[in-house]
């Protein structure tokens, strides 16, 4: 699974006081902290935290290159400038590995962040909604889904490239519709050879739960099942971590060990 | 889900020892324990702790129904003499619900164990494998499901009186053949409408490794997904409980409250 620690966000107190007061020492700490747990990117989300978020995200950045200038980093905004701020600054701080975080799939949006893409030979995230709004069902998905997929292909992306989201809502407002998600996934596999990733921002599962890592890890296990292969979410949550690893390895992803989590975390570290 | 405790079993140490020295206490602490973690069925199974398994079957059903006289018991035997022995013991014991686990495919065994749940009003657990023995793919497995199907409607048993079990072994031995039992649930659920019951062994899946629980608990969450509806399982082991309630509220076969653990628990006792 290709883990995205979601842990350097503006929304994290801790996180908002030190993009305030420009304390890079929590951003430092949650950087190694998350790569230590396993993490394969690390999401950098200024959120509301700053009047100029342009800046907040290239510090944030900076601050992460410092720590582990060998580290990927997921930009993680609606916005343009503040993406290509943070891409920028991933390539001002020799970040090599990027990630785009995240693109909706109208045209003219996927023009903007493909264009990203291709300057800056990051990955992308792309939610698989349109002009029409959050989908309702499995089919607009799907078609969301191959219309990112052809565009990807027009623009020269490699397949590798693209984490198609099927757009994952909290069991506790949505339980009926969780199962079209599911299936979306499934779908996802087969719109092309090789399929894209798939990838969901888990913490949204379990929200407002007296269960919420319960929730979460069983929706991670499930959807691993029918094809996920990305996911950002908590990877200091070492429940959550093993759980993927081991829904991996009962589908023959990981090589088997008696031990096969300690192997597994050995090979992360 | 149907959760078949799978305590009462004359391997473990305590139960092979209640069987010889004629103690009943282990028995009957046994059938209160699972039915208090919310088992549905108690799965009754002498093993190799006797040398008169027919006598020994009745004498653990006596005893579970003198703790429990509305538990339901599924009779755990190959052996024809033992499994009638079993359900003629929880007839005369007032016990109303009985399962028969299990028979194989081959048509004399279905003949046999299809007659005996028709005389007792008994569900029958059914490995999907006939006489060519242990099924190593999807098709093999669904060919088996179909004719066990069709013998069962040929005797006028109700659909979801069967259910059908797709035979899982352990992930540490057969790791490349595990995507073919939760492909072979995903096709039993499409034989008849309504699908008949899908039940797994479960404690067989995580066998010889360190992580044993947790690889039990991340196939059954996979399994449920895919539509198993059934398990002989640990039901003592809170956390598998607790994934399993959460695969099938994330599914929507739950209803949803904010604690729905606690509401889930307090509805099984």
């Amino acid at each position: 699974m290709i883990a995205i620690g979601e842990r350097i966000n503006g929304m994290f107190t801790d996180i908002k006081n030190a993009i305030a007061e420009k304390d890079g020492e929590p951003v430092k700490r949650w950087a190694l902290r998350q790569l230590e747990a396993g993490a394969d990117y690390l999401d950098v989300n200024v959120g509301t935290a700053s009047k100029t978020p342009a800046d907040a995200v290239k510090w944030l950045v900076e601050r992460v290159a410092e720590a582990a200038p060998n580290a990927a980093v997921a930009i993680d905004s609606p916005k343009h400038e503040v993406m290509k701020a943070g891409l920028q600054a991933c390539r001002d701080s020799g970040i090599a590995k990027t990630m785009i975080n995240s693109t909706t799939g109208q045209r003219e949006k996927l023009e903007v962040n493909f264009g990203l893409a291709k300057e800056y030979g990051a990955s992308v995230i792309c939610l698989t909604m349109d002009q029409r709004g959050i989908p309702n069902d499995v089919d607009y998905r799907v078609e969301a889904a191959a219309n990112i997929m052809a565009a990807a292909m027009e623009f020269e992306l490699p397949t590798e490239s693209i984490l198609l989201d099927p757009i994952a809502m909290p069991v506790k407002h949505a339980q009926e519709k969780i199962g079209f998600i599911f299936e979306a996934i499934r779908q996802f596999t087969l719109i092309c050879s090789p399929p894209p990733h798939i990838v969901v921002g888990l913490s949204n599962t379990g929200q407002g739960t007296t269960q919420k890592e319960l929730v979460n890890r069983t929706f991670l296990v499930m959807a691993i099942l029918n094809g996920l292969d990305a996911a950002i979410l908590d990877v200091c949550d070492a429940e959550l971590m093993h759980a993927a690893i081991t829904a991996e390895l009962i589908l023959n992803k990981q090589v088997y060990s008696d031990d096969f989590i300690k192997a597994y975390m050995s090979r992360a570290r």
